[in-house]
């Protein structure tokens, strides 16, 4: 992408209403624009962010089995009130009445809408288990919006829900799930650590919320530091081995792993003390199981391989996948801006032309950048009018992961520069070396 | 995707109040399901259909220039009061209070909102041209939905607006736009053409609805049969030529087409009595020139090379990609089903297994199953213990391109059977030269 045929609004100024680092640094790198409150339009290089995430996320559902299906974003009351959770939803349910005075609301969430799809379909113990995703715009009317997309008002979710037969089968569901998000968060290049969460109604080990860790954290956590060992993406775990699967979660559950809420000072204790990890952390996911209590006040039942009827188990899995994207920036960022990951960032490169006035090195600019598109290499290109300073500027703030940088002296030396935005190393080499290098990285 | 695993509640009745086919279709091969007036869940193939659907606008908008982004369904009433249409839109669109009693609406579309944001950064003729694009849900609240996704409350539109320095620009901004549009329903394997609709503010001429044939059409149309000979993908127009893009238009322009709205019949009795056209049609897209509508009324202003100020000039661009789902099976279907074009079906192909019981045959199509998805060829494998009877039935309803038919008896002589779903063709072959065959096709 050229940029000066894009859309990049960046700006010097810090949004005074912005408190913390992450919506400053969306604000300033033109990744966001408020719309109202706590709604936010995502700009072209948010945009791409948005995408990445979401298509990781996607890939390790599917990967592990789920179904991607889409539910709407509006909803009637109707089918709250069958399991009577309109009445008991809180002034954050934003509620609609259409033009023919019948009562809507803005999905806030979507057991309802997914257990009656799957109820009216699903009837025999052949049709499950099943684990059905969607990755959709939700809205939750918060009093005080705040941290930018972080806490805002509408927002993308990932909500996956498992049907299963009985117990055992939801614990398969509930740990393909969390080894599916150990994957999805891993393959972000954040580390985002599954901590015991309130518990549910079966199981009180079946609850997790998913935890990255950054000073600006709503909670307190405790953590063991074995986890950062392991490499879940390499974990030989096959979805399909219930032995696999229960191995893995009774090695997650080893590990304390706890947020203020659930904190066991005595379990603690028993952690090495050169392991034990205190901060502060955000929640990015979250994954529990809860019987029936969805399919039980909704009525859905399904033949068993005996001829009986039972009621589903549920669970339900989620991830805030526009939460993400301030989550990674708390992570990841410095004092010059963000540092991106290489799988969320929204180009891999930077080009920089560093004299577009000059025709000789926009020339060997225009052929870099055509290459490096012909390589695959995700590419924005700086081909402005404008003085370096202001370039290096801009591309520091956005956090593409590496800048190649192209002018008249290096180029009379048959040199360009390359530099990673997050170790700040500079290399001269040959534009030939440089591509190379980018293409492999 | 094996069947045993998957989601896809096809039923055998056709629903009472579905009164058009592609309604009923959606319906019966479990694309959709309602899940309130006018609001659908986009069941797993349903919603690949969409995503195909949507994936090739946006290639076609990113090939064309056109920049994505990505703004909210919920808006502020204060927006829409800035350009005066808030209370002059009728009672379509959805309005909202929230908990803190401020109005707020669900966006029927967003003019509005695209220019507030590209006015508070666009300052500059550097900053011009641009075309800016969304694909996002939008809601309009219909007082008789009907007609399925078609004429539904929720859907899934893609709006681009463009903004230029002078009506020069915003020709050639139409003109990108209208070869686009050209490119992307004929690469969906549909014919829309494009038809004179009511002029606009500027330039009568820049106003078309692209309309695909079909008995169900909301509107009577007329044009000239010179259209079908065209070839838009491989047509050599430069989309930064204005040379190119107008001779585009000219082209367009001089064969006669248009819904009875702009109909005249003393132009069509000049079109050769061979060529005239009438039918039925479907309007999936819009695009529109409206010059400085919303740019004056809310104050966006550039700075023009010379130093004075213009308000940009602006166009907006729609296609229904929700309604684009119903409008191809309008025009795709026979009496078995639907018959998708193969750029916008759900899979591929079909791979049934006759007699899952039979060990040979269930091993057989397994590894059928496994080279074709080698092979990159998206595989719906029904590997249900059902008869082949209701395996068929289910394969052409759903309206796959391709069926792959393995029974016992034609294993022994080494032959499958491949059937392709628009012309009901069967050939006998053995499972290598099917693979080649589907994998080339």
């Amino acid at each position: 992408m050229r940029l000066s045929r894009y859309f990049l609004p960046v700006t010097k100024e810090t949004p005074a209403d912005a408190q913390i680092v992450s919506h400053k640094l969306m604000l300033r790198a033109g990744l966001v624009r408020q719309t109202a409150a706590g709604i936010y339009a995502w700009l072209p290089i948010g945009f791409r962010v948005l995408k990445k995430i979401e298509q990781i996320v996607r890939e390790e559902q599917d990967k592990a089995g789920a179904i991607e299906l889409l539910m709407p974003t509006i909803q009637s009351a109707d089918l709250w009130r069958q399991s009577g959770r309109y009445d008991a939803y809180g002034p954050e349910m934003l509620r609609i009445t259409d033009r023919h005075e019948r009562e809507m609301l803005y999905g806030p969430t979507n057991e309802e809408m997914i257990t009656a799809i799957f109820r009216d379909a699903a009837k025999s113990y052949r049709d499950l288990p099943r684990t059905l995703y969607h990755i959709q715009w939700k809205f939750r009317d918060e009093v005080r919006p705040r941290f930018g997309v972080m806490r805002g008002r509408e927002f993308l979710m990932k909500d996956a829900y498992s049907f299963d037969l009985d117990e055992e089968g939801a614990r398969l569901s509930y740990y393909t799930q969390l080894l599916a998000y150990l994957r999805t968060f891993q393959r972000m290049g954040i580390k985002a650590v599954p901590m015991k969460a309130a518990s549910g109604p079966i199981g009180g080990d079946l609850s997790h919320e998913f935890i990255v860790l950054a000073q600006s954290g709503e909670s307190e956590v405790f953590y063991d530091s074995a986890f950062d060992g392991f490499d879940w993406q390499q974990s030989e775990v096959d979805y399909g081995s219930a032995e696999d699967l229960s191995r893995l979660f009774d090695q997650v559950s080893g590990m304390y792993a706890a947020t203020d809420e659930t904190h066991d000072q005595a379990r603690w204790n028993q952690v090495p003390e050169a392991r034990r990890r205190e901060g502060r952390g955000i929640e990015v996911g979250h994954i529990f199981s809860f019987g029936t209590k969805y399919s039980a006040s909704m009525g859905m039942t399904v033949q068993t391989r005996d001829g009986g009827q039972v009621h589903p188990q549920m669970g339900s899995y989620g991830i805030g996948v526009s939460r993400l994207v301030g989550a990674i920036i708390e992570a990841c960022h410095d004092d010059n801006g963000i540092v991106w990951p290489d799988a969320v960032a929204p180009f891999k490169v930077g080009l920089i032309n560093m004299r577009a006035d000059d025709p000789a090195c926009a020339s060997a600019c225009d052929d870099l950048y055509r290459r490096l598109g012909a390589a695959g290499v995700e590419t924005l290109y700086d081909d402005r009018d404008e003085r370096g300073g202001a370039k290096f500027a801009t591309m520091d703030v956005i956090g593409l992961p590496w800048q190649l940088i192209v002018g008249p002296k290096g180029l009379e030396k048959g040199i360009v520069e390359l530099k990673q935005r997050a170790t700040g190393e500079r290399h001269e080499l040959s534009a030939e070396s440089a591509l190379g290098r980018l293409a492999a990285a």
